[in-house]
């Protein structure tokens, strides 16, 4: 029994190391485990990278506001694609960096090796078994490419090799429109390349409320080709790989796929905890406790397939770690949803989704952004945002844009749905002049004017503008 | 008793037309009095043509952050200062056509023309006397200007003729570096104009925090020649007006005065009302009900000098509207304070000021925007975020920054001012990522470090999270 750890952690990316900073403060008999190289998901080939890239395209796209500015000579810009990616790479290097620090001093409870699940208590290390009182699983997840994609070799790309490309196109054809898909291909676009962009569904980066999905679709066919159908289909031909979607046809020099990400879990064994297995192979996980059935092994991040988030996979690093080391495990209140994706107009999705709300439960509050003064100023004009609130109590329930500004409208938003606000509620707070929150508070207003009203007093109209009666 | 109105609106601007909108809700007996040019000063000479100013200015200034990016050819751009002002007055035109709207179809209960109070209820306008039960004085504010630097004439600029100009500079001087000035410098100077700024105190863009005040005076010096000290002093020399402070001295071809504005009530005939008169000639308005003394007398807006912003005026408009036709006047409360500055990065003030609050009584949490990953990310990363928190309750009191995307953040914390909310329950929402609030959270997460903790559980660390156990 004295070799018998209280926990190994298997994978060090976001929620692995978010595992390991709370089983740090309460043992020492613990080992994290790593398959290939360290460092988040997020750091290396995902958020920071994309974010990067997504920077300089815009700071690019913005010379066509020059001229109506009053600002000359942006003919002569141009972006160099090459000189583009090494920005994008020596910064994600430093931002892996910090990353890998907080695995610096592991020492010999860090192993860089590929871990199966021998049982509920035993994990098997290239080789080698190792007893634990707990396990928490956190491999995360990888970009899905169809089997026979990879017959195009270097010219198939996904997040994982996109950002190591010397170059890129000049024509490329990006698969899959969610989130990455979205960002990715607008990017790109932005940024000089000839792209197209193949969907099989009109739910773009995640929308639910079909007029955001059209505003959408209208903002990226102003930089790219979209073609919204068929599933995409790949064959080589002279001069590069043609994209067929039904009728829909191109020919690129390399495609993207953005398909989304499956777990990383084929090889750990899952079958060996005596659990049922979904048909992806899955577990049933408790959000709440992250814990497999009632098992002392739980899962977070990517790979329990739930919320693949950055911030939702550091929650469950947390809550993971804790329980992993709790005489029981702790059910935890999750944050309010939240997902953005940095495109422009940012799209964001706050609490619950549209599509999710019974029809009829809901009012909805919406703003459209080409008339407001702020983005008007801006020449940032273009976008809507929708508030959805509760029909009989006026709590906001819900938010979904495709808005100018739409990150930082959206957090604003997550903390009204976080603390369970009311429309009123947040009418009655300060919006400066002039913002694009301003917009926010016509949308609000929108939906406050579809709400019963609590009276008829000047009290009522009052609140209404969000000035509410001391007494 | 027949012509007898009910109320008189002095002043059409944004608190004069908020008044309106009430009054016009209970009664037709109210005339609205309105001297020089309809339209509101936010839009004339204000909130609008200043961002508008901006924002080209900005998007100008990026350019220096194109050969990082790996955008070529940035050396080429130039800003076209008349047709930047041209695209000003475009807009700025069509803000106030908008404003202006509002009073299309007022027929004969709108005047142009000076009103003159001649006691509690009777208003003199243009030599014809009127009564009415309340009066609503709404005459808002203009420039403060040296009465001896008229003599400068039209090399002599406030913001009511700065847009109005063919062109500016090559060589400015801003003398006043409170709100208006620091944006005004800013802009001009990223523009490409030589601008020297002068200020007499280190208290920039009412900042009250010193910490804060350096890093903007550091953000400042970047575009301009900042000058602090001695009050400016102006003469005619041989190729302009030199402006000395001190020991500096600078000759430039035009000078923007922005030493603040004076309330418009020179001729308002304010003596006649009966009661006390400060100073400048102003009497005691009640905040929360607008009320001069017990009188039928509201006075809202800039005129009352108490928050001379907007969004405030309009809040006043409102009060003094339903107050001016009430049975006794509502007491209403005022929105959190809040007020933003739209330099880069952006200075906003949110809740109580820094310097407002007894030593002691608050801890500062803290966050520097330098290795922010999202500001590195942008090219961004300047700046500084302080939030105030009460000692003994955690709750959040204010907060003051110079920093990137400081505007949204402004809301954000105005929110949870409004709402009375802790630093814990912010570190409840959910922080997307990469994102600028995840600066906030680390100032936050800073001021909860120095907060007593509610215990020593796993619970308690996890809220330090920002996740909170359900049970």
């Amino acid at each position: 029994m004295s070799d018998m750890l209280d926990t190994i952690i298997i994978g060090a990316g976001t929620a692995g190391l978010a595992a390991l900073r709370e089983v740090r403060k309460r043992t020492s008999r613990y080992l994290i485990v790593n398959e290939g190289p360290w460092g988040t998901t997020c750091a290396r080939v995902g958020c920071m990278p994309s974010k990067t890239l997504i920077e300089a395209a815009n700071a690019f796209h913005r010379r066509h506001a020059f001229e109506e500015f009053g600002l000359r000579g942006a003919d002569a810009l141009s972006a160099d694609i090459p000189a583009v990616l090494r920005r994008v790479r020596a910064l994600r290097d430093d931002f892996v960096a910090g990353a890998v620090k907080a695995t610096d001093n592991l020492g010999s409870t860090g192993i860089s090796g590929r871990a199966t699940l021998l049982g509920r208590g035993a994990v098997d290390i290239d080789g080698k078994a190792y007893e634990a009182k707990s396990i928490i699983i956190a491999t995360g997840s990888r970009p899905k490419v169809p089997e026979e994609w990879l017959a195009f070799g270097d010219r198939m790309l996904t997040t994982d090799t996109l950002f190591e490309q010397a170059t890129l196109g000049p024509r490329i054809a990006v698969v899959g429109m969610g989130a990455i898909g979205v960002e990715l291909s607008q990017a790109l676009a932005r940024l000089g390349l000839q792209v197209a962009a193949f969907s099989t569904g009109d739910a773009l980066a995640g929308l639910s409320d079909p007029r955001l999905n059209q505003e959408l679709a209208t903002a990226l066919k102003k930089d790219m080709v979209l073609h919204i159908g068929e599933p995409a289909e790949l064959r080589e031909v002279a001069g590069g790989i043609e994209v067929k979607s039904g009728a829909n046809r191109v020919v690129v020099d390399q495609v993207i796929a953005a398909m989304g990400r499956t777990p990383n879990i084929e090889h750990l064994g899952l079958e060996n905890l005596g659990v049922p297995l979904d048909k992806r192979g899955l577990p049933k996980v408790d959000p709440q406790t992250l814990q497999i059935g009632d098992l002392r092994v739980f899962m977070a991040g990517d790979a329990n397939t739930q919320v693949p988030l950055l911030h939702e996979a550091a929650d469950e690093g947390h809550i993971a770690g804790m329980n992993a080391l709790a005489q029981s495990p702790t059910r935890f209140q999750r944050r309010a949803p939240l997902s953005i994706v940095f495109c422009d107009p940012n799209i964001a999705i706050v609490g619950e989704r549209q599509a999710d709300m019974p029809a009829g439960s809901v009012v909805t509050g919406s703003v459209g952004f080409e008339d407001q003064g702020r983005a008007r100023a801006a020449l940032r004009n273009e976008g809507q945002l929708n508030v959805y609130a509760d029909r009989s109590t006026g709590r906001l329930r819900g938010a979904e844009m495709c808005a100018p500004g739409g990150e930082h409208l959206a957090h604003l938003l997550a903390l009204a749905v976080q603390q369970k606000l009311t429309v009123q509620d947040l009418l009655g707070m300060p919006f400066y002049h002039p913002v694009l929150e301003e917009g926010l508070r016509t949308a609000l207003r929108d939906a406050a004017r579809q709400l019963p009203k609590a009276s008829d007093s000047d009290l009522a109209t009052c609140a209404s503008l969000g000035v509410s009666a001391l007494e």
